[in-house]
């Protein structure tokens, strides 16, 4: 029988507000056995990058990352927030590293093609190496990722924390029992987007195609949703979209994707 | 017998320029056998604080560290500096992690006690847990060590990287033969500061004593030295005071000190 691995990633507000994030450390540090935590951090760059006089462009959600953006998000993820949660890990006696795609070679991309849109430093993932992270996982080590990869020849990038989630669960799933769950504002998945209250406990596919016709589901969570389904697909055992307050009261509040 | 283990520090010019950084990580990684890198970055902070708006205030070459420049050496040294190391290294195949002290809690401290000078978030080293690193180490991993730490609290703190070095060398002195390297732009220890090829091959303490006494060795390179002899004192089996070139040659040309 393979391990249980819970694999969280956290952002939107919950991780940009002091108060919100050490919350959120406390229950994510309860989880029972073991974790690996992906973190975004995303309203703390704009903001960073608007003190540093660097304009931030997103299409669809995505950030468009030039050079001094890379720059911007490398810093911002990859030391403030991510070391931040560190040190609040191991001041709850819990063993944590703070790491990149470029550390351990875990996470490699390639920078995403342009096509209609230059998207600039933005990787794709094209391969995770889980080998070093399991020898830290099963030392009872807890990894905090950054959404940043590497393409292997010294570039980092920067790759969206939905996907970096799905693809560490995806790899992870291979020698772990692997949940996965995305942990944000919102209660869950929202059949109508203007009522919090409406959360869809049980999401599967063909529910989700008629809900994205419909356009009850919004815009702003297709790609989770596909990074979750897509999960799934690859051998994830259960992925869950839910707020803090689910990972506190043992994930019964909140949206459970199945396939069928 | 203990396995060899190089530590490198380097700091100064050559971490600042894209250029001399990339040679320099050539350089290191050619190194033969287990080795730890350990790196500044004091500048970058420096112009990344001014194009904040942040003041950058020195005492005796020591950073004052208030909340902002904390944020900004976290930021520069855990993010930017630590982990364009770690892509780079990846890129010549070689296994790396970029890590802080808060990172597998390897490198704790105390906020240094206010008597003349409040430093603000400068951490004073308490402890080096090497058990973790050790494991990395033997499994060809190199760590590339960001100069931060952490009181266990969850506070981060902003350490001298060249006592960082000293105290990893001191720790893994425990289970190595630690040959610990201080590298940065000049040839090593010079008798007369203002002549970059007065190089004093080998430095004991009682040369150290006198030339301190003169006025001759340069007051910059005064922690720096007692770093290196505090390291020899405590079981580290070399330590050497050289440029990137004596990388290339096989530490044929720098300082090396002794005790007697």
């Amino acid at each position: 029988m393979y391990d249980r691995l819970t694999i969280v990633k956290v952002g939107g507000k919950v991780v940009e507000e002091a108060e919100s994030l050490r919350e959120f450390i406390k229950d994510f540090a309860s989880i029972a056995g073991q974790k690996i935590l992906v973190h975004g951090g995303g309203r703390s760059a704009t903001s960073m990058a608007s003190q540093l006089g660097i304009e931030t462009k997103m299409v669809d959600g995505r950030r468009i990352t030039d050079k001094e953006m890379l720059d911007v998000v490398v810093m911002v993820y990859g030391g403030l927030v991510n070391k931040n949660i560190v040190a609040q890990l191991q001041a709850l006696n819990k063993q944590a590293v703070g790491l990149t795609g470029a550390d351990l070679d875990c996470v490699r991309a390639i920078k995403r093609p342009v096509k209609d849109i230059d998207y600039g430093y933005a990787g794709d993932v094209t391969a995770v190496n889980t080998e070093q992270l399991e020898d830290l996982v099963i030392n009872g080590v807890i990894p905090v990722v950054a959404p940043l990869t590497h393409n292997g020849q010294g570039q980092l990038l920067n790759t969206n924390a939905d996907t970096m989630a799905a693809e560490l669960a995806k790899a992870f799933s291979r020698s772990f029992r692997v949940q996965l769950v995305y942990c944000f504002e919102k209660k869950g998945v929202l059949e109508n987007p203007d009522d919090d209250n409406s959360v869809i406990p049980n999401l599967n596919m063909s529910l989700y195609e008629e809900h994205k016709a419909s356009g009850a589901i919004n815009a702003g969570m297709i790609p989770k949703l596909d990074n979750g389904f897509g999960a799934l697909k690859q051998g994830v055992s259960g992925v869950f979209i839910s707020n803090v307050e689910s990972l506190k009261n043992g994930f019964t509040t909140g949206t459970l994707l199945s396939l069928d």
